[in-house]
């Protein structure tokens, strides 16, 4: 690969996406190269006014009255992100909750529809909430965690996944896109996998959703929760989505029987009877301001869509990985990702045994990275904001860095939150 | 009482809090007689100026970094409740998810903590959401509910809730204040019935908090949950709050293990080891934004003061009930509440067969109630910006309604959502 800034340039010039970088508050202003992206993708430039629209035209003004509206954003936004992002048919998605919570309901809801099986099968290397969630659910009803090993770069062996499935099995919890390795699972074989051995897979799409394609039906996908804060640009903490397929949602029941998942809620009956559809895996009154941060992060990805996104950001990978090879390999760092981009989501990982100090070194260095334990230095190019310059000029300084030592003088103990 | 509206007037006059009123969008301005207020308050002043800057500042300029505040909202938004609002000690209230998910993680947890326990109490008339998720709990756990049965417009009697304590009660779940009636519970002594029989209380506190003086401290309340976006003006949906006596957090442990109850979360440890205070019964990323608008909402509040606004809501009911027995009693109208006023919260239910008619005309004559099955018009008395001629007001336009029969010309069937 030519590895010259020019041609960089050159790939930004042909990028069919260099107009969305636009519709980005900060982006190509602050000089930041912020290949964060993961914790909090950046904000997009309409999300002001459509919050101000919600606060003070419908709170403000139309009072209780606007509930006639947003009584159905939470499946208004959820349909807006199965046919623009995830690949999935209309009344399949609902937004509200936490990723967490939204991740226990469908766990719960799947344990109980394979009785007699005691055993949830999770990635020893998934992300933190996943495996703990995993836990309190086995904890309470007396299941077995199986944890599969996972190769903490390359990402889940199906292999080793096979092997792990048996008659006990229940439920499959599992990341499409991998936290620290971004090592990308195949949805449609994995859930054939798991459907011969007669469970259930729950996928937790958080670092897949908006950065690759995610044909939810086609993949004959079950159950998936993720997040709209990463690469949906929904804000902090922005709600979850959650995903039942259509022909599953009468068999499945949540278990937190909350009045936004009772059939006609506002007759207020005596008795919980969940709504038919996907309603029934609501619980509370949903966050309306927050939702419409996510409704406008999600309509800007369908616009920018889903397979142009993915293929930036294949190449961004592509460039990332070129140049780690070329400039940072020398100087001690390992490519913590799959090298195959057709492996691999929309972000890249880099070990260094100081990862942290070279986290701080960056970020003093306009470079926002993530970092991960123990040893890693996490780079999110959302390909809707990302230039392949952006990416030059970070490995740029990264190599900077290496040359100068300039991160030995930070703190080895963390201080940061992100 | 005098009846007169220039006694209305004069209320008005010598009202301390008279000033708070413009700190409301609309409130003196909109001409609406607003008196919904329970199932959404009016929005402060100060709020789209607050989310601005947590969506503008924090998020688009800050990014990733403002983590380093927003981390501790969930708390420090959970500490003004508690001071301001609940009467409650610093580090017992949290902020973050929905009243129902709140409810539920708070009842797992009260349930485990009582093992060889296997009955719930509620109250038959609570509402709704809160006897679901008793339900949901109680038929996943293979526990009984037993409902005590509570007079509609009188609410629970202490001697009933009494008799339905014995040795298999784990937990009692009530309203502090009922949704229908107002009906006001003694926190203090169904708190020490409760704990003489071995069973621990779980408030909700969503017709309460704000409204009602609530020393948690001092009725050495155990376990509640509320909402913010009634008489604590948070905005549709707003993340509702759970109270933990400081005393029970060691002991308690909720059954959704997320990573914002992990101590020490951002090692992303192996193993789930909930936080030792009350950030344990968190679960997921809160929703910034959302949070922010309570914490506008929730600073009013305790800037009047509960004692106050207590104080101004009992006389506004009183005055509600004064005219209803001498304006609306006379076209069939009953009253639906406590008629002692230091048994009532801050709202008034008014019954008649014709409710849901009588709501949609008192609609369209810009007086905004609530309507509650099967035939109430509920009168929220929001004191922070509800005028004694605002009262006044209504309950003439209420009984000009009745008087010509305006609202025999409305549907019968419900087709609004509120």
């Amino acid at each position: 690969m030519d590895l010259d800034r020019t041609h960089a340039q050159s790939l930004d010039a042909a990028d069919p996406l260099a107009a969305f970088r636009g519709r980005f508050a900060g982006a190509g202003e602050d000089g930041l190269l912020y290949l964060d992206g993961n914790s909090l993708g950046r904000m997009p430039r309409e999300t002001p006014a459509a919050i101000a629209r919600t606060v003070e035209e419908e709170w403000a003004r139309g009072l209780v009255g606007s509930w006639a509206s947003w009584i159905g954003a939470a499946t208004r936004v959820g349909d807006l992100l199965a046919e623009g992002v995830l690949g999935a048919r209309p009344g399949e998605v609902l937004v509200g909750d936490s990723t967490s919570v939204d991740l226990y309901k469908l766990l719960v809801a799947a344990a109980d529809a394979r009785p007699g099986r005691d055993v949830v099968v999770c990635c020893a290397d998934d992300f933190p909430t996943d495996r703990y969630i995993v836990a309190g659910v086995a904890a309470a009803r007396g299941m077995t965690v199986r944890e599969v090993p996972a190769d903490v770069d390359e990402g889940l062996d199906p292999a080793v996944l096979s092997a792990a499935l048996d008659e006990r099995v229940a439920v499959v919890v599992l990341s499409a896109v991998a936290y620290r390795s971004g090592a990308l699972a195949d949805l449609a074989a994995v859930t054939r996998t798991a459907r011969d051995a007669g469970a259930l897979v729950l996928w937790d799409l958080s670092h897949a959703a908006g950065a690759v394609p995610l044909d939810l039906a086609a993949a004959g996908a079950d159950l998936a929760v993720g997040c709209t804060y990463k690469y949906l640009n929904g804000g902090p903490g922005a709600p979850a989505f959650l995903y039942v397929r259509r022909e599953l949602q009468q068999q499945l029941r949540q278990p937190i029987w909350g009045w936004f998942g009772q059939r006609d809620q506002f007759a207020m009956g005596p008795v919980y009877d969940p709504a038919p559809g996907i309603e029934r895996f609501g619980v509370g009154t949903p966050p309306v301001l927050a939702m419409t941060a996510v409704e406008v992060g999600a309509a800007l990805v369908a616009e920018a869509g889903v397979q142009r996104l993915a293929a930036k950001g294949r190449a961004l990978g592509e460039l990332t990985v070129a140049l780690a090879d070329a400039w940072l390999v020398p100087h001690g760092v390992a490519l913590a990702s799959p090298r195959d981009p057709a492996r691999r989501g929309s972000h890249v990982t880099l070990a260094h045994p100081q990862a942290w100090q070279l986290t701080q070194a960056l970020v003093d260095r306009g470079v926002v990275p993530d970092f991960r334990t123990p040893d890693r230095v996490r780079l999110g190019l959302a390909p809707i904001y990302t230039r392949f310059v952006d990416v030059w000029d970070a490995m740029a300084r990264f190599r900077e860095v290496l040359a100068t030592g300039a991160h030995e003088r930070y703190p080895t103990e963390r201080t940061r939150v992100t």
